[in-house]
């Protein structure tokens, strides 16, 4: 038995069978998936800690819970969690700030997540230093509570077409902040409903009657003694959601409601006392806080998938049903393949994107340094456009495969005790918001036909994730047998068909364009282009997955890893085979090995599933899963969370003598 | 201007051009989907009964409730719905019962749904004379609530390995029933947890220490004056789930609880007084309610698909962001392909489903009114395969396709305002209940190995619906121009492909049969297997469809209905390009025009989809949803639908005094 297995007494027998079969040291692969013997430990301690404080947990979980209890409980944990942040590495939001804020909130939203993931950052970035001395300390020192207004009712991704206003009366040298028209109301942002009182605004600034575009404004929303909305903004909670119900997203209204001309975020643009407009002197610097954002979400999807997998297969080590082998009993439900299709690709899935996650924070943050000292803003594009395709491709994926996950536990993942709902509600959220996926797909298909345009006219100037687009196709792949192939062969693969797609895309987006404008001719080759990003996003994947494997020092570990890598591998390309058939790239013995190699991947997982969803390292507190816990011992506790229902609090409930007693006494009463 | 159309004074301009350029009657096309006037007459009908009566209505929108207050809800409902039930033909259950139960209920379940859906079918069909005199009275006119408890927590699809025991004690001619283990405990049932007071209870028959297997047993759960658990019985309610939680899902246990002998169900089986088993002459006899559930099922998935077309196609047609000729101001996104993309398919496909599932109530009803004069049951296990291939493809695409119209929404379909995440998480219970989908899926393939090997052998006796499987494949396809082809030959390349991959999972089927058993080897092929079915089905439902459009008299209904059957085809085919290309049964340029048929459809539809969607004939209340509203004024609407959130009934939470406050103060005092 390896080291690092999760084995205790008590715990149910098939799952502790699968533990003393995995072959490899699920420490170490706990170090790899975290980065780090130190992180785990990390994550040990923050664990402890938020177990020894009552204030970070709730005595009933938060799914017995009504709206308003929720809403209740969410404001009372932001502000313990933030009173208790000393306990993590604040500069660490990235990995020890995330994995706080998951153990005391749950899969929930909450009324300050926008003060410090957006207000926090405008002031930091758009203040100048007057403002900065003014609004830094009451934002840090938590004086105020701040979020991000910029969506409206009727605006979403086309910030141009905002519709608030901030009209500048020289007179009193004050903004008039208006919103014209009902799609022009504040809809969407977090905690503005009932939480915060002051908001960074997005408006259309007007002078003289011009429109100088949308600008952010720091706006006081609520009395700071009594908490009510001021004379001329109206505020509310939108309503009830598909997921993240403890968060108060919120609508708001603006009737000439006069702001001081200094709360216009004047970094950037500014407006003198006499009205003089001063414009910007770069665009496009939110592209790096876009950048990181991105990078924080995706980190944040792939441990949503992972969560997901650990419930999923360590259910399917417990769940016995069928029989396979006739009076042998009942199996184990991880033995149908099946089963292994629905989640081991999952798996894999999940280290794709964490891998994926860590590279582009690290791109990044390599980037920030280098801009210190540096005005080459070059890789910024790449990392933006990146950062994009991976959102949607990872956000899309990760929803998708936590309802496999789901759906795989058969009616158990339908109740709320799997976790499972919570998981998908939460994380499918992530493929509307920062940037609707499909919007996104389409600007990184416009940078791929640039660069494509830019590779025909011999001005490309090629980064190493495009590089590939410059290489001519080639005319048979070198494929041949899942066992004996190697990874480059894999890649190369793959290349090929992303090209191809990438260049068919441009083909008929060319011939588009000679007879409609750049959008039009966009918009009618859409589906293809987008088919395009899909491809050259997932290459990345693939890619950066496999550029891993080399740097893991043990042996165990490394073979576990490249099994999953294989499966990822193979996975893709079994649902692409009419791209590799395309041109008679592959024949149908290629096809039918890779389809082979599938089910030769599953099977080599087979016996370590439950050692590698127990290295990603994941509590039960964490979990939050009465199927996925650690001891496997599923039913007895399944019954225990089901006793704390809300209609359990009575043997009988009023609906008896209101409705139903009355019904069967007259029903009785005809025989 | 067609008539039928839904314009009103008021409404949103945008959602009336798109109705003035209708080419079509909507009226005309209402009756091809509802089958005949008479139906659509009768929907208006009945939905002016239920908006005539105030008890059959919300107050507030169901959303805004707690669990409880959506179970008092949904208690009142049931028996007023129960009271008004004169105002259907009760006859007509597919048709006038499904429909009225959704304008009354909502998209959730109720305590009384298994009283009738399955209670009352247990009754009818397994009862004695003896037990019919005594029980249906009582069930009909409501004297008592029953559901039926067989999935336990341990067991869902294998019933042969059911844990509840009922052992014969002749002294006392009782049956003493038990749960002796915690997987035992009955689990799932709905109406179980606090409604029903009586339970048809499967589980397995002792008699002298023998099992005799699974029988129905009629069991009194609670006191009929108090309604208090009986002694020896404990229940309670599962809790929340990913939908339906106005439904009281529950859990039974019992401990030595004795009923009388005459309790068992004894149609079939019977034990005599000295405990003497009669074992039954049929087995398999339940296959026709199952035929008939799955057939509602479908039925029911199709309109919750068309729901989720008619409100994100609506949607699309009001809500109008970013340009695509410079200084034309915002489109309708209607009018991106990637948009047309995500929506128009699913119309197609709910179409496809609607008509498959009258299809099979027809073959049930026909086989049914045969089995009155013969004994012939030969078309029953041909219906119960298609039921069970159409219940997991249907259910599945079902969710995911409202999953993609809400995603097409954006933001606002997160919202629970757009009506979509009901619809949903409500939907895709359709994958696990009456059958997990994977297990039909392998149920069906089973059948089709079975096929395949009668064919070889020469034994086969094929219906219509298998008799593709015996023509030889063609090495070549036949289509060559989406304008021009005639749908026979896209039938024709389907059945290639169905053909080629439930001929190749055969091969591999085969083959593992030298080594394995029969169930191993049915393991080992399981993905290629599931393929095998997954395209059978899809064959049947784009043959089906394709079937429905010769009889359709109107040439402009006609006209748009091929033009949605065309895009469906095309769609689907375009995801089996690997399949297509498999044996060079079709070229790169044969795909490439199939992929150009998708987006020319997609076109074609596009002037025409809000005239089609409200030729489904729901009317706002059904559809229940803000985004889908007839008259388009979304955007009001939306503010006051949130007006109503539970967080809205007070200005000021009070978190504020109780968390922010206190906290902010304290940030202040350190400035």
């Amino acid at each position: 038995m390896m080291k690092g297995h999760l084995i205790k007494k008590g715990d149910n027998p098939d799952i502790t069978k699968e533990r003393k079969t995995t072959t490899f040291c699920v420490n170490k692969m706990a170090e790899f998936i975290h980065e780090g013997a130190d992180n785990v430990r990390r994550r040990q301690e923050i664990l402890e800690y938020v177990e020894r404080h009552p204030e970070l947990g709730d005595k009933i979980p938060v799914e017995f819970m009504t709206r308003e209890e929720r809403i209740d409980r969410n404001a009372q944990r932001a502000v313990a969690m933030t009173d208790h942040a000393d306990c993590i590495d604040g500069s660490d939001f990235f990995g020890e700030g995330m994995y706080y804020q998951t153990l005391v909130m749950g899969r929930d939203f909450h009324g300050m997540l926008l003060h410090y993931s957006m207000f926090l950052q405008c002031i930091q970035s758009q203040c100048t230093e007057e403002q900065l001395d003014k609004w830094l300390p009451l934002t840090v020192l938590r004086g105020i509570i701040g979020t991000y207004a910029q969506t409206e009712l009727g605006h979403g991704t086309n910030l141009k077409k905002l519709e608030t206003t901030a009209t500048y009366d020289p007179k009193t040298q004050e903004f008039i902040l208006n919103s014209p028209t009902i799609s022009a109301a504040k809809w969407w942002p977090g905690g503005l409903g009932k939480t915060c009182n002051y908001a960074v605004v997005m408006a259309q600034l007007f002078i003289n009657g011009e429109n100088k575009g949308p600008h952010p404004f720091i706006v006081q929303l609520r009395d700071l003694d009594n908490h009510m909305p001021l004379p001329g903004v109206t505020i509310g909670d939108i309503g009830p959601k598909l997921g993240v119900n403890g968060a108060d997203n919120g609508f708001l209204m603006f009737k000439n409601f006069r702001i001081p001309r200094e709360n216009m975020l004047m970094k950037h643009a500014k407006v003198l006392p006499n009205g003089e407009y001063v414009p910007p002197r770069h665009s496009k610097l939110g592209y790096g806080t876009m950048v990181f954002t991105r990078s924080i979400m995706i980190r944040d999807q792939a441990f949503m998938l992972a969560a997901a997998t650990v419930i999923a297969t360590r259910y399917s080590a417990i769940r016995r049903q069928g029989e396979i082998i006739e009076n042998e009993g009942e199996v184990q439900i991880m033995d149908y393949q099946t089963q292994q299709y629905r989640i081991f690709p999952q798996i894999a899935r999940a280290f794709a994107f964490l891998l994926a996650a860590s590279e582009i924070r690290d791109m990044y943050l390599n980037y920030m340094e280098k801009s210190q000292t540096s005005s080459d803003i070059s890789l910024l594009g790449e990392l933006h456009s990146l950062s994009c395709g991976l959102k949607a491709i990872i956000s899309f994926e990760t929803a998708q495969g936590i309802e496999q996950c789901r759906l795989s536990c058969g009616g158990h993942g339908y109740s709320d005790a799997s976790g499972l709902p919570q998981l998908y509600t939460f994380a499918v959220g992530g493929c509307t918001y920062e940037g609707e996926n499909i919007v996104m797909l389409l600007q990184v298909a416009k940078i791929l036909m640039k660069t494509v345009k830019g590779i025909k006219d011999g001005t490309a100037k090629l980064a190493s994730i495009t590089e590939y687009l410059k290489r001519n196709s080639d005319s048979k792949s070198q494929f041949r047998d899942y066992r004996t192939t190697s990874g480059d062969v894999i890649i190369n693969d793959f290349e090929n068909i992303a090209r191809n797609q990438i260049y068919s895309a441009y083909e008929r987006f060319n011939d588009n364009l000679k007879h409609f404008t750049y959008e039009e001719a966009v918009n009618k080759t859409g589906i293809e282009m987008c088919k395009g990003t899909r491809l050259h996003v997932k290459l990345y994947l693939i890619k950066n997955f496999y550029s891993k494997i080399i740097g893991i020092k043990d042996d165990d570990v490394r073979k576990v890893i490249t099994d999953l890598w294989k499966l990822y591998a193979f996975d893709m390309l079994s649902h692409s085979t009419g791209a590799l058939k395309y041109n008679n790239y592959m024949d149908d013995k290629q096809i039918h090995n890779i389809k082979e190699g599938v089910c030769y991947y599953l099977n080599e997982i087979r016996p370590n599933a439950v050692g590698i969803v127990d290295s990603f390292h994941m509590s039960d507190r964490e979990l939050h899963s009465v199927l996925g816990r650690r001891d496997g011992n599923v039913y007895e506790n399944l019954i225990e969370w089901a006793k704390q229902s809300q209609l359990n609090r009575s043997e009988v409930l009023p609906t008896f003598k209101k409705y139903f007693e009355p019904m069967m006494k007259e029903g009785r009463s005809k025989i």
